[in-house]
């Protein structure tokens, strides 16, 4: 076969310089055709568009012409030319064709229509589906746009340590690390578990956020982004829990509760427009396949200004609905932690537009979010999207050493591991704000997608650590 | 104090429009003055450069005046004026200041010239200093090099699993992650501990590489790279050793060993020029202060073609210089695995280029590179680079089903949890190739620093969790 460089399919399907011949790789994922001439539809990964192969039968072995099967892998050197059918511009005729890797029927991906759960199984493979390429492609995007976006607006990108000795966020369960021998755990004369020969010599687990050492680099580099793995052992069998997931945590020195509402609206926007701007043809296929209200969303998350209000007026709303008929499962009152259906009733009924709630009960929220001055509330801000609910969760933080230590003593935290931590309010503080993020729940507002894992490539639950 | 929208310090830096009345808060990293006047240098952690404030002692309180100490963060309302000094074009005459945070004199990073090793010590506070400070954007700049390159040459950003069931790798000892209360394990008859109530079910642990899942991803979405935390737990003490450590793994379908090489030459560069157009301030701060070889040596990597030769080859000349004279530490003989020594001796003596070396000795190299046809070598390929020795690792992989069966016989490796691995070969296999960056070994390279625990936030090493 002739060596000829290699064209993506992404680029091959814009030239128009047709009777070149060119070369192109990729899996099968349709072949059709009759006993004179075989169409093939090929796709590399680039795109979510095939590009059609045309070959007569006769010019090729009847061997090879067989084995061009679903899910066969090929090389094809072959001369564009204008396609005859309604798709796509361009086809490739056909001159050589190499079989790099053979595909038995015995394929996972073989048939279309496979369940989400039986594709589940096969992680590795459902990658080479059109949903699955189109869902990575957009997370792809959707991590540019965020690099892309803090980048530009002078941030620093900064890994917090996913291995911590601490537990202060209290976040949720956690995952422990060790390298103990389980079958000889020494222990100390009272019973317990002696970790001085443990790697860290200490016990230590898997961070649930890297906000706090997020502060450590916005209260010295002025501005920075986390964008990490995080952790949560909670045995959460549901469409909306992952043990691993990714989280996006700005954190700014010198922004207030205003400066951070503004940051999440302009963050969010950006990657919103920056999705239409680069996946268009997999928001397309998602939104033709899988959601057909899926760019109407996007677009009316993209075009409304957020309603900013406090959490206060949002219950005096919720309470008014309720007075006037509308059911709710769980009961509204001051002090409640809002459940997703009165998040999204405010959003897709009452404003139609996304909102961000403030001011929350203290008593509902971390210790270190800035107390406000009626001392019930803190400066917390949560940003509710159609659909899914809380997008993002944000405070400006306390910057006042005393005021923080009051709340760390009020919640029975853990002083002396949080000494770094209160440092930053000892030596120069600063008001300072940040929000968190968690990456896969935008991928399901971008996809349209309906289980987070099938959002991330191999998820990790309860019992499910394959692959 | 009149409110005026914060400028930062690189930005204020760069403004001529004089006599313009801005806001800039930062730090104070010195004071210095007389009766009358007092020069604050203030920085943000935006630039290395500090701005020049300069206030008369008479328009300001004396207690306020006594409490701007070194450390102390402030917000600073003043005049944009021409510089009298020799350092920079702009300062601010102050008009108003408030002092938004205190600093004691037990500031940690109160003095001067503090060593590294006390530093580490205070590694929340370090972040606050002139030398940390740049490394530190140095770093966030070669992670947007990475994300900026592979964006742009198409390559799909993929999330490979931290938490893993799988030891295939086999790259070095591993953290086990555990929810199993260690207070009473539950063991069964034969007295193995039962891992069927942990969070998965089955023993987990903390991954050495994404490589494997990285395969799963470039075999479907044709080239994609991961860049995430990975994971040693061997206890060294050392320099070069991380516990927790990011690391770069690009995977691309159909390239072959020639091709991973000139991806790997062409990254690397990239990676520098980019450093160049960026960091410019900053490297000429380290080359200054840290290692005034710096900014040669990367030039010397950006201006030379990287020589290109096999083991067997670099062999044959390390053998040369030994009987010319040259003393090493280590033997050289066909089949020892290269000390630094040896491949700085190639790289600063030899050819005084960067080196790529291929075609190892199948037995010093994992499972997965793809066997020469001589059955003795596989085809891996290393990257050299002056001072720190291999910056890259990398192979062809082995695409053949049965070579990549009777490799993993060979090496006695679980191959029951290697079915999704080795699905890859059964389906529509393809050649491919990638490779492996430390990204610390690149901040190394990049900022001149001599230990790895100052290139990394908060690092992890044996005994040591803080933060």
């Amino acid at each position: 076969m002739e060596t000829i460089k290699r064209t993506k399919i992404i680029d091959v399907l814009k030239r128009t310089d047709f009777d070149t011949v060119v070369n192109v790789r990729g899996w099968v994922r349709t072949k059709r055709g009759s006993k004179n001439v075989i169409f093939i539809a090929l796709n590399d990964g680039s795109t979510i568009n095939n590009v059609q192969i045309v070959a007569d039968t006769e010019a090729f072995d009847a061997e090879l012409v067989k084995d061009i099967t679903t899910g066969a892998c090929l090389s094809v050197n072959g001369a564009l030319v204008q396609s005859q059918g309604s798709g796509q511009v361009v086809e490739i005729q056909a001159k050589e064709i190499e079989i790099l890797g053979t595909c038995g029927s015995d394929f996972p991906m073989q048939k279309k229509g496979q369940s989400f759960e039986y594709m589940r199984q096969y992680a590795h493979m459902r990658l080479r589906t059109n949903t699955f390429g189109a869902v990575f492609r957009i997370r792809h995007n959707m991590a540019m746009a965020i690099h892309h976006y803090f980048h530009e607006h002078g941030f620093f990108y900064f890994h917090t340590p996913i291995i911590t000795a601490s537990d202060c966020e209290g976040a949720g369960q956690m995952f422990q690390v060790t390298t103990k021998n389980l079958y000889d755990l020494k222990k100390d004369e009272n019973g317990k578990i002696d970790y001085s020969d443990d790697f860290f010599g200490k016990p230590t687990s898997l961070t649930v956020s890297g906000q706090l050492e997020g502060e450590l680099g916005a209260t010295s580099l002025g501005a920075i982004y986390t964008f990490g793995p995080t952790f949560r052992a909670e045995n959460s069998n549901t469409p909306r829990h992952l043990a691993e997931f990714w989280m996006i945590e700005p954190e700014v020195a010198f922004n207030d509760i205003t400066d951070n509402m503004d940051l999440a609206e302009d963050f969010l926007k950006y990657c919103i427009q920056w999705a239409f701007d680069n996946c268009q043809d997999d928001l397309n296929f998602l939104n033709k396949m899988i959601d057909n209200t899926l760019i109407d969303r996007l677009h009316f998350v993209l075009k409304n200004e957020f309603v900013r209000l406090s959490y206060s007026e949002g219950i005096e709303i919720l309470d008014q609905a309720v007075k006037a008929g509308k059911k709710f499962e769980f009961p509204i009152y001051w002090g409640v932690d809002l459940a997703s259906e009165h998040e999204r009733y405010l959003v897709e009924e009452h404003f139609k537009r996304p909102v961000i709630l403030t001011d929350y009960p203290k008593e509902i929220k971390a210790f270190y979010m800035k107390l406000n001055e009626d001392g019930k509330t803190v400066r917390a801000m949560d940003v509710l999207f159609p659909q899914i609910g809380e997008i993002i969760g944000g405070s400006e933080r306390e910057a006042d050493y005393d005021k923080l230590q009051t709340r760390i003593q009020e919640m029975d935290l853990p002083m002396k591991d949080m000494w770094w931590y209160l440092d930053t309010r000892k030596y120069g503080t600063c008001p300072h704000s940040g929000f968190g993020l968690g990456f896969e729940r935008l991928i399901l507002f971008v996809t349209g997608m309906q289980n987070i894992r099938d959002v991330i490539p191999f998820p990790r639950t309860p019992k499910n650590a394959d692959f």
